[in-house]
C-alpha cells in the first residue's frame, strides 16, 4: 500500500484540474456548434475532403447535450468520491484535519479555477438540489439508525436545547444583532429588528450534516453525541417556524399577540404534523413489508421510497421534513427487519451509508464551490459582531439551559460535557440554503446576510471542527466504547433486557417504565401482529434471538481465520487439507 | 398469509383508483391557485373570517410546486413495486401470465382511467428518459453478472445470430414491406424503400428487457437463454448503425457504395468502440477499487458510477451504450470482487437487482400507458403484413443461420432449441423508444410506424410470452438444473478448473486454449498485480478459494437450521440450552 501514497494527492489535484479544464473547455460549446464541429472532423479525417458534401454518412458523431445532466451529475459524484478516497489515503492529514474542511477546500479550489478560467456553469448549491437530493439520504441514515435507547431516554434535554435553546439563540443574535445594526459606523441602520430576528433564526440552528461530519470522527461518548446530534435533528421544526414566521412579518413590518399564538400553534403543527406524517408512512411500509417474502429483491425499495414520500409530503405543507423522515425511519425500522432477508438488511444499510457519505461529501465541496461563486457583500462590523454573537449566545444557552436540566436528570452533565455541547454547535449547509431562499426586497441586505451565514459557517467548522479533537483529548471526555462488542457482553446486555422483562411481567410492578412497558405490551399484542409476517412471529423471541447470536457467531469466527476448526468439527463435506 | 389473498387485487385496484384520481384532481390546480387555496383554507379554518386580510400568519401552508417532479416519480416507483408485490400474493395468476404482460396491463387500465377523467399530465415512455434512466440499470445487472464462461463458449453463435441474424431480419422485412406498400389498396405506395428499411431496423432487434422477463420465469437451459439474451445485447450495434444509418438515407434519398462502406466501417467503430470505452471504464473501476480498503462504504458506488459514466461516454459519440455496459460490468467484476468487501459486494448485488426490477416494472407499465396515450394510425394491411414479416423473417434466419452455425459446432442446436430461439424473438421497449425518437418528414408516416411497433410488441410479449412456458413444458425442453448447486457439486467443478489449469501448466501444453491460457497467465502476472490490492492477493488462490467455500458452508448450514450441532462443536461462547 506504501508506494501508492504519493499517489492520492498527485491524482486528485490532477483530476480536479481535468474536470475543470473539461467543464472550462467541451462544456461552453453549444450542443449544434460542438456536434457539428465534431461531424466535420470526423467526416474529414476519414475523407480528407472536409465541407465538401453534407451527404456523407458521418462514421462517428458527437452528441453532448441530451446526455448533458446525467453526465455531469455522474462526473460530479465520481469527482467527490474519488477525493473522499484520496483523503483516507493519507493517514496523516486526515487525522488532523476534518474531512469537512478538506472537502471545503475542494470546492474552494474548484470554484476559484473555475472563475480563472471564466467559467460560470458550475452546479450552484441551491436550495431545490439541497432540499430535495442531498439532504433527505443524511438524514434517512441518521433516522433509520438512530440509536433509540440513548435518544428516548435524553429527549427532554434534547428538546430543551433544541427548542428552548434555538428560540434563544434566535432571539438574543437578531435583537442584539439589530442593537448592533443602529450604530451609524455599520451603515446598517436600515435594517429593522424583524430582518435581524429573521437573520438570528437561519444562524442560530445547528446543523446535523455538519455535526455528524465532526462528532463520527471524534468518537465522543454517545451521550454527548446524541445531545448534539438530537438537537440538530430536532431544532429543525424551530427553524422552518421561525423562519416563515419572520419572512412573513419583515414583509409586513407589523406583528401582533395573535400572530404570536398562530406562531406556536404552528410550531406545534409543523413539529408533530411532521412527526405523524413520518408515522403514517413508517406505519405503511412496515406493513408493505410484511407481504415481500416472495419479492425480496425489492425490499430495501419499499424502505427508500416510502421515507422520500413521506419527507416530501411534509415538505408539501411545509412541516419539518426532517422530523417526518427520523419518524419514519424510527418507526419502521423495528417491524420492517423482522420482515426482510438478512441481504436486504445489509443492502438498506450499505446503500445509506453509501448514500449520505456521498450526499455530504456533495454538500461540503458545493458549499466551497458556492462561496468562490457566491455574491458577497462583507461588511466587517456585521460579521465579526454576528460570529462573535453566536459564540457568546451559545455559551450563555447551554450553561443556562443545563442549570435547569440537570435539576431533573439523574446523571448530570458536567462543566466538560456543557462545554463539548456548547462547542459542538456546528452551523452548516442548512443555514446557508435557507439564506439563499431568502426574498428580502433589499438585495444588498441578502448578500449581507449570505457573506455573513458562511462566515460563521466557515469558522464554525474549520476553528471549532478542527480544535475539538485535540479539545476532547486534552480535557480527557470519555470516549466511546469499543464499538463492536463481543458476543459474550452482547448476550449479557440483551438477556438482561430479556430477563428484566420477564420478571417484570411476573411481578406485575410497574414503575416508573409503566407507560413504556404498556406500550411495549400494546405493540407485541397487536401492532406486530398487524405488521410483522406470520411464519416468524411463531418463533419465540428467544429463539430468534439465539439464532441471530449464532448466525453472527459463525460468520465472525470463520473471518477471524478460524475456520480449520469449524471445518473439522462440522460434520465436513469439504476435506482438502 | 391466506387470509390476505383477496388483499391484492383489491389493494391494487384501490391503489390504482386513487393514483389516477390524485393525478387527475390534485395536480392540474396551477401551483399558485392550489397554494392560495390551500392557505384560505386554512386561516379561515383557524379564524372562520376568510378574505378578511392577507396578513394572518399561515399555520399551515400548501406548495405543490416545488417538490412536484420528485414526488411524482417517487409514486410511480412506489405504485409500480406495489403493483409487482401485488401479482406475486395471487399464485395462479403469476405462473399462468407472465409478470410483463399483466404489467403493461395495468399500464393500459391506468391510461384508460386518465384518458376518461380528461387527464393529460402522465409520464411519456419518451426516449430521453428510456435510454438515460430506465434501461442502464438492466444493462448493468445483465452485464456484471453476464455467465462469461456460457457467453464466451458461444460468442460465435450468438455473434452469428446477432449481427447475420439482424441484419437478415431488417432487409428481409424492410424490403417485403415496401413490396406490400406497393399493393395500391395498402394506401402507402408513397412509402419509399429508405423508410421501410429504417423501419425494418427498428423492428428487427430482439429486445434484452422483454427476453429477460419471460425467460427468467421459464427457467430454460442455460445454453438457450445465453443464445436469445446475448443476441438480444449484442444486436445494439447493428440496431443503432442501420437506424442512424437508414435515417441519414432517407433524409437524403440516394445511397452510394461509399455510403455502404461507411456503413460497414460505422458498425465496426460502434460496436468495438463500445467495448473499448466499456473496457476502459471497467479497468478504471477495478483500480480504483484498489484503494477503498478505508473506505469500504463508498465501494459500492464505483461501480455504478463508471458505469454509468460509461453508457454516457459511449452515447456521447452514437457508439453503443449497451456494449459499453455490459463490457464495462464483465470487465471490472473478478477485480472489483477481489478488492472490495464482501458486504459491498452483498449491497451491489442486490441494490442492481432491485434498480433493474423496478426499471423493467416502469418500463413495462408505462409502455401500457402509452398505447394508450399516444397518437395511432392504424393501417390493417400495414400491421398485419409486419406481424406476420416478423415472424417468417425470424424462422428462416434461425433455421438458415443454425444450419451454417452447425457445421462448426460441437454441441450442434436441435431442432427444439431453433424453435425456442426463433419463438423468443420478443420485441420491446428500445423498438418503442426508437420509434419514439424517429424524425420522418411525414408526421402520418410515423404515426403508422409507431401502432405497427406497438402490434408487433404487443403480438411478441403477449402471444408469444403467454405461451412459451407451455410450449417448454409440451417440447420437454431440457430445463435448468436447480439454481443452488450444493457445496460438492461447486467444489468439483471448481476444483476441476484449477486441476485442468495446473496439468496444463505443467505438461506446458497449450492446444486450442492456446489463447485463454495465455491470457490468464498474463491477467495473473501483471493486471491482477495492478488491479488487486496487495495484501489479498498474497494468499494463493486455492486457500482464498477453500476460505470462500467455507464461509459459504457456515452460513448455509445456520441457515438451514443445523445451529445446533455448530454450536455444540465449536467451543462455545453460547450455551443456553
Amino acid at each position: 500500500m506504501k508506494k501508492f501514497d504519493y499517489i492520492s494527492p498527485t491524482l486528485g489535484l490532477l483530476l480536479l484540474l481535468a474536470f475543470v479544464l473539461l467543464q472550462g473547455s467541451v462544456f461552453p460549446y453549444g450542443a449544434d456548434a460542438s456536434s457539428q464541429h465534431a461531424k466535420d472532423g470526423c467526416s474529414s479525417t476519414h475523407e480528407g475532403k472536409p465541407n465538401r458534401t453534407k451527404k456523407v454518412f458521418p462514421v462517428l458523431s458527437f452528441e453532448y447535450d441530451h446526455i448533458k445532466t446525467p453526465f455531469e451529475v455522474s462526473l460530479w459524484v465520481l469527482f467527490a468520491s474519488l477525493m473522499k478516497l484520496g483523503f483516507h489515503l493519507v493517514p496523516r492529514l486526515s487525522s488532523i484535519v476534518p474531512e469537512s474542511c478538506l472537502l471545503i477546500v475542494v470546492g474552494l479550489l474548484v470554484g476559484g479555477l473555475s472563475k480563472l478560467i471564466g467559467e460560470s456553469e458550475l452546479p450552484k448549491l441551491d436550495s431545490g438540489n439541497f432540499f430535495l437530493v442531498l439532504l433527505p439520504p443524511i438524514i434517512l441514515d441518521a433516522g433509520y439508525f438512530l440509536p433509540i435507547r440513548p435518544f428516548m431516554e435524553n429527549l427532554g434535554t434534547i428538546l430543551m436545547f433544541a427548542v428552548v435553546g434555538t428560540l434563544w439563540n434566535a432571539f438574543f443574535i437578531g435583537s442584539v444583532l439589530f442593537a448592533v445594526c443602529q450604530i451609524p459606523a455599520a451603515g446598517l441602520t436600515h435594517l429593522g429588528l424583524l430582518s435581524c430576528l429573521l437573520f438570528g433564526s437561519i444562524i442560530s440552528a445547528v446543523d446535523p450534516v455538519a455535526v455528524l461530519a465532526v462528532f463520527e470522527e471524534i468518537h465522543i461518548n454517545e451521550l454527548l453525541h446524541i445531545l448534539v446530534f438530537g438537537e440538530s435533528l430536532l431544532n429543525d421544526a424551530v427553524t422552518v417556524v421561525l423562519y416563515h414566521l419572520f419572512e412573513e412579518f419583515s414583509a409586513f413590518g407589523t406583528v401582533t399577540v395573535l400572530d404570536g399564538f398562530l406562531g406556536v400553534i404552528s410550531f406545534l403543527i409543523v413539529a408533530f404534523g411532521g412527526v405523524l406524517v413520518g408515522a403514517i408512512y413508517g406505519i405503511l411500509a412496515a406493513f408493505t413489508s410484511r407481504f415481500t417474502s416472495h419479492m425480496r429483491v425489492i425490499e430495501p425499495l419499499f424502505v427508500f421510497v416510502y421515507s422520500y414520500i413521506a419527507y416530501l409530503s411534509a415538505e408539501l405543507f411545509h412541516l419539518s421534513g426532517i422530523m417526518a423522515l427520523i419518524a419514519c425511519g424510527a418507526v419502521m425500522r423495528p417491524y420492517v427487519e423482522a420482515n426482510i432477508s438478512h441481504k436486504s438488511h445489509t443492502t438498506i444499510k450499505y446503500f445509506l451509508k453509501m448514500w449520505s457519505s456521498v450526499s455530504e461529501t456533495l454538500i461540503f465541496i458545493l458549499l466551497g464551490v458556492a462561496t468562490v461563486g457566491g455574491p458577497h457583500n462583507w461588511n466587517w462590523i456585521f460579521v465579526t459582531s454576528t460570529v462573535f454573537l453566536c459564540l457568546v449566545a451559545r455559551v450563555i444557552g447551554v450553561i443556562g439551559l443545563t442549570f435547569i436540566i440537570n435539576k431533573f436528570r439523574i446523571v448530570k452533565l458536567t462543566t466538560k460535557d456543557q462545554f463539548i455541547v456548547a462547542y459542538g454547535g456546528l452551523r452548516g449547509a442548512i443555514a446557508f440554503s435557507l439564506g439563499f431562499l431568502l426574498e428580502v426586497e433589499d438585495e444588498e441586505m441578502r448578500h449581507i446576510f449570505l457573506t455573513a451565514i458562511i462566515t460563521v459557517i466557515f469558522f464554525t467548522v474549520f476553528v471549532q471542527g478542527m480544535t475539538i479533537k485535540p479539545l476532547v483529548e486534552l480535557l480527557a471526555v470519555k470516549k466511546k466504547q469499543e464499538a463492536k462488542r463481543s458476543i459474550n457482553e452482547e448476550i449479557h446486555i440483551q438477556f438482561l433486557d430479556h430477563l428484566l422483562t420477564g420478571i417484570e411481567d411476573i411481578c406485575g410492578h410497574y414503575g416508573h417504565h409503566h407507560w413504556k412497558d404498556k406500550m411495549n405490551r400494546f405493540n407485541r399484542k397487536y401492532v406486530k401482529k398487524c405488521l410483522i409476517a406470520g411464519e416468524r412471529s411463531k418463533e419465540p423471541q428467544l429463539i430468534a434471538f439465539y439464532h441471530k447470536l449464532e448466525f453472527k457467531q459463525a460468520i465472525q469466527l470463520v473471518e477471524s481465520g478460524g475456520g480449520g476448526k469449524l471445518s473439522s468439527a462440522l460434520p465436513s463435506t469439504v476435506s482438502i487439507q
